[in-house]
């Protein structure tokens, strides 16, 4: 047993280490209970794995995302092996892990009820309380055909090794190394070394099933074999697997919460807007309601726009398809877009974005130094192909509307004009109630031929962006390769009340549409120079916005953005023209005011305003008429009495006017 | 001579009359010097026409449509028969009257120059003078054939006499009558009988030349014979002729007045908008300077929507064919819209109008008759195909926003919509310094099959509408069969500040709508009942309403619509400090105001100002600085020197506030 030497990375005791041959993973991590796998030369191996010369070892702990996901695909093999002992004509199909969970595959004859959900996770907590071992094993391709000889599914994959591409991601779903040298098979044995069950899979796997800190099985469906409808219909069972009780807790309520707050469930029941599908996917249209929170939004968003020295600008939705070619989007971007219309000879596009547009209004005359930075802002409808599986409500439409905003500036100009805009975007989203945010930095993949420019103009303003994201403080997270062909750029991401990540505004740099469209300025020394372009949208688009906005609210809108800011509330029909008189006072004031005038009882009047999350409520019986006063009443149910009329109107009036959340 | 009995419809004595056989029209109008032709039996003939038994007789008045379009025929047979005095080889093509004059083609061997024309207005003005008399003469074929042989574009027209229609409409436009039974050629006639000159010609003319009491000469251009661009180009020239002086002077001014209110031209000098190549034909783009004009006017018509009762909704630009075979729409308006979008198995439109949309929204939910009137509104971009030939600017465009709104009423309720509509449409105008308006009321063709619904709905909807229109007390005028395919409308029509005539505002009646999409809401008793749908769209659209608003104000927009409302001048480089502070003040109170720090000397800056329209200047030098003072003055050239600053503040404010022309 000769002296071998290894490099630590991230154990209690870091860096070179001379270790004896034999020494397993683990051995260097036995001290933290939280790593549960390693990456070893940059793979990612069991705990079990036997370290050579010269390796780089990293501890993978269970609640990073690398840790979670082997978890997860080690809960997927317990809840398989708990599915066979329950139901032993069971055959397998793939279970991989996926976001915030797994799921595992099965032919089975009939498919699984929620009691048979039960059944298995009561199994799997005896297998976990077991404590089985997850044992690695190298298996030539014939030995694992003969050991998986009543698996038609696996056999299928195991045939298929090294075949097409989209059976390859089949497999790599299945953790089954279909293009490398060797298959393995991970087998769980008992304390006593038998062997409880085994699956044809790549790994890595939890030391034992022990290592389970807690998991749950959500929900089953059908789910064609390799996703193909010509394929035969298996049962797929969902699960998720956590670092520890509480982590399942919270991802439990934030379901719930998301539930909750879903922006499609939510616009239904407050009349907001609708989907409806005679006009096809992806394409809403706003109600009333709905249409009362855009327009104080875009109002809103206008007015800053203009404050910071924006000029609003319109452009049509359509164009030629020169203009598209010329910015570079087409051909490259067509099958983002719409689909031509052809007429007198020309191809028309719906436009997919607004910059090509905005640099003919920046081209329409001579433009000098004076001028610059120059700030062309729009809300501009785009409509982009996205496809019908990936359309989801407000988040993910075909047709939005982009706060978009192209600033033209001199190359000097840019680092300042882009800390502008950061600010900007930063001010903006926390007057809407989001302020826990942090950054994304895209950059260009050296590798990738998608990306326009030298590297020089790369180099120049990548640098210049991440200083301005470095300065801002904030936390700054690199996505080498998530350029947009024409130039890097920041995004900020958003958390909102329950945690979930947005991403709301992008600032990219370009100066490759400047050069494609020839824009130029004149210098204060007389010569022609090209500006530098710089796009930002604020929100991404105000459908999405809209729909974010409305989870994080959970429909409960601040007083400026809410539908309907007052329900006035009679005890009785003889109270209806006292709050008449009051609603008729807001209404001057520019609030917007309701009186309910209906049969219902004050109670079933009081929750029909909670329902539809209106934040004020002005309720006024006999004693209110005589003392002219009003019981003033907040959605949370906080109620105070006897406040004068004049008192009431005032705190709406300044609730709405300071955009405060109530 | 035996007794004949005519019937005389507007000469002094009206009614019926015995006169003497060979008795010639013009004899009955003897005393009316304004009478140069006559309608009998409902033909237009000559006053030298000989009447018939039973005749019914009408005086037609040289400033009448129809005694205009005699005039100006007449002229061109002056005008053609001057050319050839003047060019003996020239060869006559066709002579129409066309709105406002008339042009005659000629086959010269060189182009006309502007002296040219002065020798042919000169030569013309001898003729008239002589007082040549229009000579009516029917001939044979042959004999048309033998007269006419030196004109060979005359011949091709007789030789075409009753051919294919494109060739009959070229003869109409010669005024030669090639269906017809026979062929007439006009002379004319010299005082002493002879002929001095003559052309193939249906006629009707007026008795001599001296009843033209003015005309004048255009321009020439070339044209090709017939239109067609296989055939030999032509030189055509174009020119006027009118009642008297003062309306031909009255043309030449509103020529005139109109070349300098050219909203095009208007548009590029005060860079408000441009309509790029590259987009295609009929899609303008509006420059930060237009963006001003249209937000005031969008924000200032939306608000005015919400205080009357509108709900603000949105609506996406695109939707599957299904919806607008809906509506109607399709097939019967295919023509009219861009060509579909091919994409996943389905045709997606551009929409050409909002009411389909707004039914959706409608029925997106259960309705009662609690909800109604319902009114929805939006600004909603519609795209229509116009023919290249007809894009015109602002004010004929493919891409529109129209400030289009639908009310949902009952049918009782739908007299009092059309009313609230009425007087909301012309109390906007107004607001928009429009105020001299006439009514049409356009109704269904009783013999086209395009209009759809029973002749019970047409019938009462467009009683509704007559009732309406005439309670308002303007002038109302009949438009027959005028009305869209659903129903009957009343539009607005506007006269600007040049006396032109411009449709505005429509709001149509909808019976059929409702029926296609089955909305309906449920009435008082229970039942459920269909609603009445009343369209209407404000401006027609905003693009359009923004090229008429610059004619009419001639691009000198009232302060609160100006894109630049104050500029301060400073008169040397030290006063510019002083008059930034002013000009902070000013834009604190939400007004749009620019300091010329340019180094222009003070004319040149107060000149650039008036040419740009500004409404304001405030221009300050050392004593202004003393006295804490500005010259105020107006883009009239008007000026009050030692204004206090204050004082020029409010009365900048105030002026944009009140919404006033200055």
């Amino acid at each position: 047993m000769s002296d071998i030497n290894v490099t630590v990375l991230n154990a209690a005791e870091s860096g070179e280490r001379a270790v004896t041959t034999g020494t397993k993973a683990w051995e260097l991590f036995a001290d933290d209970p939280q790593v549960i796998a390693a990456r070893v030369g940059g793979e990612l191996r069991d705990l079990a794995h036997e370290l050579a010369d010269g390796d780089e070892v990293e501890g993978v702990a269970i609640d990073s995302p690398d840790g979670r996901d082997i978890l997860r695909h080690s809960t997927a093999h317990v809840m398989a092996q708990a599915v066979q002992e329950l139901f032993p004509e069971a055959k397998l199909g793939i279970g991989p892990p996926i976001t915030d969970g797994f799921y595992y595959d099965f032919d089975v004859p009939t498919p699984f009820v929620p009691e048979d959900l039960e059944k298995i996770e009561s199994r799997m907590r005896k297998i976990v309380k077991e404590g089985q071992k997850f044992s690695r094993r190298p298996v030539s391709d014939g030995d694992a055909i003969r050991e998986l000889a009543e698996e038609p599914y696996k056999l299928e994959l195991i045939g298929l090794k090294g075949g097409s591409s989209d059976v390859a991601d089949a497999a790599e779903g299945a953790g089954v190394e279909v293009g490398g040298a060797e298959l393995t098979i991970y087998d769980n044995l008992k304390r006593d070394g038998s062997l409880a069950w085994r699956d044809l899979c790549r790994g890595p796997h939890l030391p034992t099933t022990k290592r389970i800190p807690a998991f749950k099985l959500m929900r089953s469906a059908a789910a064609y074999w390799r996703g193909d409808e010509r394929n035969k219909q298996l049962q797929r069972v969902y699960g998720t697997a956590w670092e520890s009780k509480e982590a399942l807790e919270a991802h439990l309520h934030r379901i719930e919460e998301a539930e909750r707050r879903d922006h499609r469930k939510l616009g239904r029941d407050l009349d907001l807007y609708s989907f409806p599908d005679e006009l096809g996917s992806g394409l809403p249209v706003f109600h009333p309601k709905g249409g009362v929170v855009k327009r104080e939004m875009e109002d809103y968003v206008r007015r800053r726009h203009i404050e910071e020295g924006f000029s609003y600008v319109g452009t049509p939705h359509i164009s030629k398809e020169g203009l598209f070619h010329l910015s570079g989007h087409l051909p490259y971007y067509a099958d983002g877009m719409f689909p031509p219309m052809e007429m007198e000879g020309s191809s028309y596009y719906l436009k997919a974005m607004n910059c090509p547009m905005h640099n003919l209004i920046f081209r329409s005359r001579g433009r000098s130094y004076r001028e610059l930075p120059l700030r062309l802002f729009e809300f501009g409808s785009v409509y982009r192909f996205e496809k019908s599986g990936v359309v989801h409500g407000l988040t993910r439409v075909r047709g939005m509307t982009q706060d978009d905003s192209h600033s033209y500036v001199t190359a000097e100009q840019a680092p300042g004009e882009i800390k502008h805009l950061l600010d900007f975007v930063l001010s903006l989203l926390k007057d809407f109630g989001l302020d826990d945010f942090y950054l994304e930095l895209s950059t260009r993949d050296d590798t990738s031929d998608k990306f326009v420019g030298s590297d020089e103009d790369w180099a120049e303003a990548t640098a210049v962006l991440e200083k301005v994201a470095t300065d801002s403080g904030l936390e700054l997270v690199p996505d080498p390769g998530g350029a947009a062909y024409y130039g890097p750029k920041i995004s900020v991401q958003t958390r909102d009340a329950i945690g979930r990540t947005w991403q709301m505004s992008t600032i990219q740099y370009d100066f490759n549409q400047p050069k494609g469209f020839d824009l130029e300025y004149q210098a204060a020394d007389g010569t022609r120079q090209q500006p530098v372009m710089i796009h930002s949208a604020k929100f991404g688009s105000i459908e999405r916005f809209i729909g974010v906005l409305v989870e994080h609210y959970a429909g409960a809108f601040p007083p400026w953005l809410a539908p309907v800011q007052v329900q006035a509330i009679p005890i009785a029909e003889r109270h209806n023209d006292y709050l008449y008189d009051v609603a008729a006072r807001l209404a001057k004031q520019g609030i917007r005011v309701e009186v309910d005038e209906s049969d219902d009882r004050m109670q079933k009047k009081i929750r029909n305003a909670q329902l539809q999350k209106v934040p004020f409520m002005l309720i006024a019986g006999d004693n209110d008429v005589e003392a002219g006063a009003v019981s003033f009443r907040y959605r949370d149910g906080h109620q105070e009495n006897g406040v004068s009329v004049e008192d009431a109107i005032a705190r709406v009036v300044e609730a709405v006017q300071s955009r405060v959340q109530v």
